[in-house]
C-alpha cells in the first residue's frame, strides 16, 4: 500500500546528505549523535544542527576489523568502519561527535574514534536512579561548556527551555506516527514505519521532521476517519524488541513482514525508546538529565524502565508475539533477553522469540525458518 | 625448584573452604567479593570476613549457559555457574555479596544472581576521574550503609582506618611476593605465583595471609643473600597483561612455561592490579573510593592507568616479550589490546602476543603453537 505522505518524505531524504554539507558551507555547526543517551537539544541551543551518525550498513564492519575485534556488535563495527572510511557524510559534517559510555564496545571504539573526529564523552551511569542523577547533570554540564568553547556560543536556559519544546514537538509527531499501527491492520508495514523513522533522523532542520509526520499522520487518520483505509491482509501483530535497526540492518524486520506477520510497534532505540517527552518546567538541565537517565536501555542496571515500557506497549498494540533482537556479543541484551521471555510469558501469557544476529545475509534463511515457526505457533 | 614457604602455604589454604564455614559457625559474617572494584576494607571494619568468590573453572560453565548466553566471558560464566550449582563454599558462606557494575556482562549476570543470594550493587563510573569521584564515594557509602544494617553493626571512621592499615600491610606484603621475579632467572615461576597469589585470596584472616607470602619472601631474599638460590634455566621473561587468571584458568600462564619462558609478572586483577596502597590519613572513605577507583582496568574509558602501570613494570621486571590476555568476548580488554600493542611497540620496542581464549582446553595446542613462535622470535 503506498501513501503519498510517505513517499513525500522519501523524496524529501534524498536531499539529506546534500543538505547537512549546504548547513555546513552557511556555517553553521554541525553535532553528530550516536545514541539516544546524547541529548539533541545542547546542540540544538547552541544553533548548532543535531544529525544522527551512520551505522546500520554491513559494509563498513569488514574495514573496522582491521582494528576492532570480530567478536563485536555489527553497529559499533559499522559506526568505526564508517569512520575509518569517510563514508558518512554526517561524521565528516560533524564538528563535534557527542558520544557516551553506554555499553563496553562503544565507550572503547569512542576512544579510537577520539583519535581520528573530536568526541566528547558523557560517562553514563549505569542506574537511572535518583543517585545518579546530579552526576548525570555534572555531564551534560560539561557538555554545554564544551559546546559553548568550540563554537563561540553561549548557552542559555532559555535556550535549553527553548530546544526541549522543539525536541518535545517532534517527539509528539514522532509518537503519533508511532502509534498509527494501532489500528488494525496497521495502515502502514512495519518496514514503511522503520524506513520512515530511520530516513527522519538525518534531517538537518527540525521543522521538516515534524512536518513530515504530521503528513503522514494526517493522511492515514483522514483515511481511516473517511474509511477509505486501503485492503490489507492482517498477520500476526508483532512487537518488536531489542537492539536499535535501521535501513542496512533491518533484516528481521523484513524476514518477520516477508513470513506474513506485522511489526506494529518497535520497544528500541529507532522506535518508542524516542517517544519520552522532557519536562517542560523547571531547570531545564536537570530536567534533561532526567529524561535522558530514564532511557530503558538493557545496558542500566537494573533495568525496569523497559519492563515498563514493555507493558505499556502490549496493552497499546495488543501483539501477539514478540520477537525480541539481539546484536552479537551485545551482552547487556543478550542477558536481558532472559528476563523478557520470563516477564512476556509469566505477566501476559505472550509468546517470544529470541534473535541473536549481525547486519549479514548468512543466516537470512535459518532466521526464515524460525520466524515462519514462530508466526505459526502464534497465528 | 621447591620452597619450604610455598609448600607451607599450599597446605594451609587445603583448609580455606572448612576455615569459612568454621568462622561462619562461630558467627562471623561472611562478605563475597567478586571484583578488585569492591573494597574488602568495608567488611573488614564491619568485624566481617572478606572472601573472593569462584569463578576460575571451566566445569560450571556449561550449567550457566542454561541461562547466560554462550557468547560471553568465561569468567562470568563459571561464576554465574558456580552460584547455580552451589559448588563455591566460599559463596554459600556469603551473607551478602558485594558486587559492581564493572562490565556489561558482569552487571547484568550481577541482576540475575540478586535472585539467588543477597546482592548489594555498586554503580561503577566509567571514569577514575576526580568528577566521578563523589558519585563513587557515595557508592561506597551506600555500601557502608547496608552493611551497618543487614550485620547489625557500626562502622565507624576508626574501624575503616584500621581496615585500610590492615588491607595495606597485606598488599606490601603481596608485592613483596611478586616483585621476587625482578631477579634474573624468576627464583618462582609463574605458575607457582598465580597458585600462590590465587590461593591466598581464600583464606578467612588476613594476617595468616601477610605471614604465609612474607614467609616466601624471607625464604628466597635469604636464600638469595646467601647465594644458595637453586639452579634454574631462564627463558625468555614474560610480563603477562589483560584479564585476571586462576587455577582453572591458569592455561596461558602454563603454557608459557611449558613452552621455555618465565612469566615475571601479571599485570592483572590476579597481580599487579592489586599492589597499590589507600592513604592512611583524611577522610578513609574518600581515600578508598580515590584508590578503588583507580584500578586501571580498561573498562575505564580512557585507561591512562594501565600505560602509567605498563610503564613502571617494564621498567622494573625487564620483560623481553608481553602476553596480552583477552577471555572470550571481554570487550574492553578486547578493544584496549590494540592500544597496548602500539604503545609496548611504540615506547620500548617490545613485542607482544594477544591471545583471546576460554577456559577450556580446545584450543591448547593451537596456541602452544602461537606461544612457541613468539618465544622463539624474542627468545
Amino acid at each position: 500500500m503506498t501513501w503519498e505522505s510517505i513517499e513525500r518524505l522519501k523524496t524529501a531524504a534524498e536531499r539529506n546528505a546534500l543538505a547537512i554539507s549546504e548547513v555546513k558551507a552557511a556555517g553553521r555547526k554541525v553535532v553528530g549523535l550516536y545514541c539516544l543517551y546524547s541529548p539533541a537539544e545542547i546542540a540544538l541551543a547552541a544553533g548548532a544542527v543535531p544529525v544522527v551518525l551512520c551505522g546500520t550498513r554491513n559494509d563498513p564492519i569488514a574495514t573496522a576489523e582491521q582494528v576492532l575485534p570480530r567478536n563485536l556488535c555489527p553497529l559499533i563495527k559499522s559506526s568505526f568502519g564508517f569512520a575509518m572510511e569517510g563514508s558518512c557524510p554526517y561524521l565528516s559534517a560533524a564538528d563535534l561527535v557527542v558520544a557516551d559510555t553506554t555499553c563496553d564496545g562503544k565507550k572503547k571504539m569512542f576512544e579510537l574514534l577520539g583519535e581520528m573526529k573530536p568526541v566528547h564523552l558523557l560517562h553514563l551511569p549505569s542506574t537511572p536512579g535518583e543517585e545518579a542523577l546530579p552526576f548525570w547533570r555534572e555531564q551534560l554540564s560539561g557538555l554545554v561548556k564544551r559546546v559553548e568553547s568550540d563554537f563561540g556560543v553561549t548557552i542559555t536556559d532559555q535556550n535549553l527551555a527553548d530546544a526541549i519544546k522543539l525536541a518535545n514537538r517532534e517527539r509528539r509527531a514522532l509518537k503519533a506516527l508511532m502509534d498509527l499501527p494501532q489500528m488494525e491492520p496497521a495502515p502502514v508495514t512495519g518496514m514503511q514505519m522503520l524506513e520512515m523513522l530511520f530516513k527522519l533522523g538525518f534531517f538537518a532542520d527540525r521543522e521538516t521532521i515534524i512536518e513530515l509526520a504530521e503528513g503522514v499522520v494526517n493522511e492515514v487518520q483522514a483515511a481511516a476517519k473517511a474509511g477509505t483505509l486501503p485492503e490489507r491482509k492482517g498477520g500476526p501483530r508483532i512487537l518488536l524488541t531489542g537492539v536499535p535497526v535501521g535501513m542496512g540492518s533491518h533484516k528481521v524486520v523484513r524476514l518477520i513482514e516477508e513470513c506474513g506477520g506485522q511489526v506494529v510497534c518497535m520497544e528500541n532505540c529507532t522506535g518508542y525508546k524516542k517517544a519520552d517527552l522532557v519536562a517542560e518546567t523547571g531547570d531545564p538541565l536537570t530536567a534533561l538529565a532526567r529524561r535522558y537517565l530514564s532511557t530503558p536501555c538493557s545496558v542500566m542496571a537494573p533495568n525496569q524502565g523497559r519492563f515498563d515500557l514493555l507493558e505499556q506497549l502490549v496493552a497499546n498494540f495488543r501483539p501477539h508475539g514478540v520477537v525480541d533482537l539481539t546484536w552479537q556479543a551485545c551482552h547487556t541484551y543478550n542477558v536481558e533477553a532472559y528476563k523478557v521471555r520470563n516477564f512476556l510469558r509469566d505477566k501476559f501469557d505472550l509468546p517470544s522469540l529470541h534473535i541473536e544476529t549481525d547486519y549479514s545475509e548468512a543466516d537470512a534463511e535459518q532466521l526464515k525458518v524460525r520466524i515462519e515457526a514462530f508466526l505459526e505457533m502464534i497465528g
